[in-house]
């Protein structure tokens, strides 16, 4: 066991990054343009500002600018919860016995759970500093809103979260803290909005779905005056906010002299990986480096590794621009795999345009194998890791067990995006071993592929 | 805002501390020793054996040595998730408004959400040493059940805990934490011990009590041949094992040059508190330094404000040696209290003893204002506090406004013993606006106390 490195390397508060790192800047070919659903042509900074804040539409299209000023208020609620730990896994590496040097970046040391923390404040800011009221948003699982409602907070924002009825009901307690936050959470469909009402009446005692709850949040916020309505993945500002993981990461690695060989990420929308992997993908783009770099996605909804590259709904309610991306369909509907923040039909148009010309590699794995992973995580390197992160610790260490094979030294990083504390109706059931595995067929996908919008 | 210190102080992994401090050694009136119910005479290493691990036993008895080497195993595990930060609350301070400096030493970031890791893994490690095949213990709210998880998973050492029936079905998803990690989690009263058979014939569907299932738990150790039972507060080994928190603190703010003025944490058994002021308590016992140290208790359970300095039973089933404590009577039964690692009848003998000598102060909070300092925190430091540690929170505050009045900077350190991510149901309660506080009679607490067993 080295000790030269030690067990987690925390940067100095003077060490953070105090920019973002704009990684579409540096890609020869640029990510597709938003489009607008009716016209079809790129949408406008105009156009977006009447749904996000206008900075943020700024940050949306800015595709040339490498580095843009993190705001020192951000900054200062970084200092917060962050700089967050590169962990040297090396008990987990003593278990499995392999000469590989594996490293985590770990996301969860926060309330949220999570890394949505990050662009939560970043969205936030924004909107308080366009002097709005407030924003709106959708979730799932709850992680992002969470973040967001700490977010808003901290800067006296309201914060109006439509969550889908069935997470509302069946995680009460990711409610709780949410409004132990502040924030007014909403069971989506909802008797609030027309689009809620709509569908209450079409489909009474329906369950939701995060289809639905973006259009409430969306209808909610371009219908309140001083509302603006903010998403926690999928955009390329959130990628960007996402790059202060990475670029910690980096001068971690930088001051210790590390250089991974690959890099793990878990990819539901991309945001995690997306700010993971910028810099380091940064300098491969601008041929200083090379790495080996894994999106990790759920069996049950394979984006990158099943799906297909073209423009496509960012929602399922059709209510959004649409995004050229890999994706089952903005219809698909995944099924009931427990790691909700992975359960998203696309991808982020900057990973998929990386993906299209072969920068980085996609897995996908099923959910059993995931928590047999998770399980072996938490019980040698003490943290009880979130179903979504997992799907990076599941490669990680098939990859570390192919070092044991061979003998070789690679060195390992990946992404651990959160905590499962919340999630523990889904470690029940492993527990008990009524887990399941589902794999949709190529019928299904060619299915909801057939629906997407005809483009050109 | 001052930028010279840093939000976050981590210590390197070479500054943590290799040697827990025993305060009884600099103790001019020692604790008054644990003695036999049945003798009245002080116990011994060999009776302590047939209970606990030898070395713990022999540490239990041990008030001269001051400093006691940690094994490089527990040293190991401490690297995995110490050293724990030490946190200026600069945005607590400016919501407040306040002159006053606050810190907080947050134990909360490992998996089992509180400090209760540093005695587990050192109870577990002492286990192993031994040759044991495992241990047992009882958990009521969660928290120490977890840890002595975590602590076996790493080891390979089975652990049996017996969970109080009210919580096993009320906190399911706790339960499943120790489940993952391997832990056996029986309700209590079961039908695998005798006293759990009798306990249920003669009071059919009860709820369970903590003295009921420590009554389990020890039955369980001594009936099986390779186990013995541990313990997670109260006893003084568990004191020392969590020096760790104060010597880590002591070395962060020497590295900066504070000295704190007052130091305030909660206290239930009082493992945490002891376990913060150690070092700072041996320069006040040496004459070397001043400190004004505050104990917060709940009205609901006020042991030290309102009990009897006298020997009494450990626990409510009166089967663990006599300690001499501030109680209100082992027979005593708290009102159910959300801070349910607060809900014990007596103190620490360490802690009773400094108190007794003025060496601290005691004071009393009510739940509700308890939630409401909760929630303030939350919303600026972002971090949800366990319903334990808002006791700090609250006087921590009191302290600073009374800052804010006279315009003293004062120096304000506090324990921030961990998260409530598992109680989160008492934080709906707060939001509902349900919760309701509850402070025993008089004639209460004389009940209970004279009960007590006569002894001298």
């Amino acid at each position: 066991m080295s000790e030269k490195i030690p067990y987690k390397i925390y940067l100095e508060e003077n060490e953070m990054p105090k920019q973002w790192y704009n990684v579409r800047a540096d890609m020869k070919n640029k990510p597709a343009p938003l489009i607008n659903p009716a016209t079809h042509k790129p949408c406008t900074i105009e156009e977006l500002s009447h749904v996000f804040c206008t900075e943020l539409a700024k940050q949306e299209l800015d595709d040339t600018t490498p580095y843009i000023d993190i705001p020192q208020e951000i900054l200062d609620f970084y200092k917060m919860y962050r700089p967050s730990p590169l962990v040297r896994a090396y008990c987990l590496e003593k278990a499995l016995g392999t000469p590989a040097k594996i490293y985590y970046k770990f996301e969860g040391n926060n309330t949220s759970g999570s890394h949505k923390l990050n662009s939560a404040i970043a969205q936030a800011y924004y909107a308080k500093k366009q002097g709005l009221k407030g924003v709106t948003t959708e979730t799932g699982a709850g992680q992002w809103g969470t973040a967001l409602s700490m977010a808003c907070a901290y800067l006296g924002l309201d914060c109006q979260v439509y969550m889908v009825k069935v997470s509302y009901e069946q995680k009460p307690f990711r409610r709780e803290v949410m409004r132990t936050y502040g924030a007014n959470v909403t069971p989506s469909p909802s008797m609030t909005t027309n689009v809620g009402r709509k569908i209450n009446a079409e489909f009474p005692g329906t369950n939701g779905s995060l289809g639905c709850a973006i259009s409430e949040a969306v209808e909610a916020a371009t219908s309140q005056e001083g509302y603006r309505y903010v998403l926690g993945s999928v955009l390329s500002q959130v990628l960007l906010h996402q790059t202060v993981i990475g670029l910690e990461t980096k001068t971690a690695m930088d001051k210790y002299g590390i250089k991974p060989d690959m890099i793990i990420g878990c990819a539901g929308g991309g945001s995690n990986l997306g700010g993971l992997i910028s810099p380091f993908m940064g300098e491969k783009l601008r041929g200083e480096a090379d790495y080996q770099i894994i999106a990790v996605e759920p069996a049950s909804c394979p984006s990158l590794t099943r799906g297909t590259y073209g423009y496509d709904f960012c929602d399922t309610g059709a209510v959004c621009p649409l995004a050229k991306m890999y994706t089952l369909g903005s219809t698909f509907m995944p099924s009931p795999n427990h790691a909700g923040g992975l359960r998203y039909h696309g991808m982020s148009s900057v990973l998929s345009q990386l993906y299209a010309d072969g920068l980085m590699e996609a897995r996908s794995v099923e959910q059993t194998s995931v928590f047999e992973a998770a399980e072996k995580f938490a019980r040698t390197e003490g943290i009880l890791p979130a179903p979504e992160s997992s799907h990076a610790i599941k490669v990680a260490i098939d990859e570390a067990l192919k070092c044991k094979e061979t003998g070789e030294e690679k060195t390992i990083l990946f992404g651990l995006t959160g905590t499962g504390y919340f999630d523990m109706y889904a470690y029940q059931k492993y527990n008990d071993g009524e887990m399941s595995d589902y794999i949709p067929t190529d019928e299904e996908i060619a299915a909801s592929v057939a629906k997407m919008p005809k483009v050109d």
